[in-house]
């Protein structure tokens, strides 16, 4: 056969993480901290029936469902993204800057293409989310790594290595952050945006969590104090459903249209039944309710971890605390938890996410060894509650505490 | 603004033609033989319906069509293409081998991200699909055309092309063939398949027509005759919706694990809610009465079309008689179809498919100049006689005759 383009191997280890952090998504074990899905009580499943009943209900409301679509995405939906998620964040945009995409994965897909070059440096927050660093690596980049506090990613830390590196992009989750949960304050989502006008760097503000807030005021977005340079992207997987594999980006008028080229380069457009029924959703009101139910749902079950970790795991614990998002992010110091993980996998039919995994190339060897990304958005708090119980005494008796 | 990439540029000429001719599937033109789109009477809205109630029930009938799926797909719609759209054609696949995937189009980007290096030549029918040649050259692949004829690719060149110019990939849309209508032979079929191996190249069977057959008997998938050179894509587009996104690529194991990192890499899997429905469909036993119905409406259009060709058009018309599929390849000797396609939309408010807009580089120059691809699949069959009387007695006209 022939061989496989480089990038194949480039991508090889990472990718290798992710598939098996994917894996505790779709089943296998018995309880997992290590998924990063909504909650089975998540979806509306009354409201898609009634919408998706008078969506098919001839081609009158339907063939906008089942055709094919603009390489955009449906007027309607776009309308939802602008009056629903945007401005009322304090984000004013106008639909033809908002391009559908097929969940909030693809627009990192559809930005590499756009802007990266084998070798191109990418600037990404130390641990970052391994699906979007995997795919940096697909595109072949030098991926290197900005610290993380609790306040987000260091303006200071940036700003060297935008000068050592002259990176092509600068890659954020700035809400709720995949993995730690942390979130970016507004001070330094205005620097952000200055030094990416400053020094010509794109930004890729990834704000798939930013609704789910179960505490403390809603920031604004970094692209409200940037120009161009600030990409915006964002999800419903989180506040409607991941199946239906629907996101956007936020971009100017000449980035749009060729990310739309890409885009119709890459799957046509994105699949109009799902952006139908969405745009349904949004426009018979049923979004704000929704929303708020969730926020109550995951708050509680936050609350129930942050609980638990404080009164069972080892006294030496660290772990943030997070005002909204699917993730607590926890360290135990001195415990390599990669090592732990398949004996704790088989004596407690428990995963989590392995933090080392999400600590990029560019990190000094056996970064992150005793941290863990803990998902609470797919557990029940009892759930949560007995098993970070039995996985806290598995991890004292470690320690010997 | 950071500059882009160089597949921007490599790109931009052909991804501009395709636009345009998109452009004609989304409307601004009154009457439009250029499009490529399902009629309008060709979905199934009524068990749509019947179907999503019964999907959205609950979490226990529902949970599938809205969570995170398998990168690989769900195994009910997998199964669907191995006994509805594989085993009565004569191929016998196992589901572990069947990616579903985001439309007849995703395949084509997956497999770049598989094997195209910048550089590679990929061989191409000509004419040839542009979608297909425009996502080649944003993985910016050196294209290089093969003959084709009534009975699809010419073997000879075939052969004499891989050995000129030592490709990693041939491409062909080997039935009912994008934009000539023309099908490749079984003899070919087998020829080809011994060419791949023998001298080591991938090909990709683009085969999303091959389920609308008007007349005629199936010939055998190019996969049946090869080994794991042969990659087979298919659609649901034609058959069941072009807005669900649905097709799918059938491989090898290691292929297929391969393409599976890289689809995790571009949309994480494909919208389940779509894929849920879609099985619904086969499963309820609804394809094969809808087939049948799809074909009978096309078949009578098809008819409408070669009918009004022969009425109606200059003498000298030459054009394709397929046995399937959307499109008849006409040409008019000494006409510039290109030339005069503005004043055809503005006097007649009709637009058709460019000709020698599917020629891709490595032709000569003006090739396909009097070329047109016609599509009948959205247009009635008194809609086809009456518009393709007027564009005959236009372009007869224009000849003097």
């Amino acid at each position: 056969m022939p061989g496989y383009a480089r990038r194949i191997g480039t991508m090889a280890a990472s990718v290798g993480q992710l598939q098996s952090l994917s894996s505790s998504l779709v089943g296998g074990y018995k309880v997992s901290f290590g998924a990063g899905a909504p909650a089975v009580e998540a979806y509306p499943f009354e409201k898609l029936r009634e919408i998706s009943q008078e969506v098919f209900s001839g081609p009158e409301t339907g063939l906008d469902a089942v055709k094919y679509g603009s390489t955009l995405g449906l007027d309607s939906l776009r309308e939802a993204v602008r009056d629903h998620l945007l401005a009322p964040r304090g984000l004013e945009a106008d639909i033809k800057n908002i391009m559908i995409t097929a969940g909030g994965i693809q627009p990192m897909n559809l930005l590499c293409q756009l802007y990266i070059e084998p070798g191109d440096v990418i600037l990404v927050e130390s641990p970052s989310f391994i699906h979007g660093t995997t795919i940096f690596k697909m595109f072949e980049a030098r991926l290197e790594p900005v610290k993380l506090d609790d306040e987000g990613m260091d303006m200071e830390d940036l700003e060297e290595k935008i000068l050592r590196y002259r990176p092509k992009l600068v890659y954020t989750v700035p809400t709720f952050h995949n993995p730690t949960g942390v979130t970016l304050s507004t001070e330094r989502r205005k620097r952000l945006a200055e030094l990416a006008s400053k020094y010509d760097v794109a930004v890729l503000e990834d704000d798939p969590y930013r609704e789910i807030r179960y505490s403390g005021e809603h920031k604004p977005f970094i692209k409200s104090f940037g120009d161009d340079h600030i990409i915006l992207s964002g999800s419903f997987s989180k506040i409607f459903s991941p199946g239906s594999r629907l996101g956007f980006i936020v971009a100017s008028d000449e980035q749009i249209a060729r990310l739309s080229d890409i885009k119709l380069c890459t799957d046509t457009c994105t699949n109009t039944v799902s952006q139908a029924i969405a745009a349904g959703f949004f426009k018979r009101g049923y979004y704000e309710d929704h929303l708020k139910y969730l926020c109550d749902l995951y708050r509680s079950r936050r609350d129930a971890m942050l609980k638990a970790l404080d009164a069972y795991f080892p006294s030496c614990t660290k772990h943030t605390v997070p005002d909204g998002g699917y993730y607590v992010w926890a360290e135990i110091p001195g415990l390599d938890v990669k090592a732990l993980a398949p004996e704790v996998g088989e004596k407690l039919g428990i995963c989590y996410g392995i933090g080392s995994t999400f600590y990029t190339e560019g990190n000094p060897e056996g970064a992150g060894l005793g941290t863990m990304r803990l998902n609470f958005s797919g557990l029940t708090e009892d759930a949560i509650e007995e098993n970070l119980k039995k996985l806290g005494e598995y991890f004292k008796a470690k320690l010997g505490e």
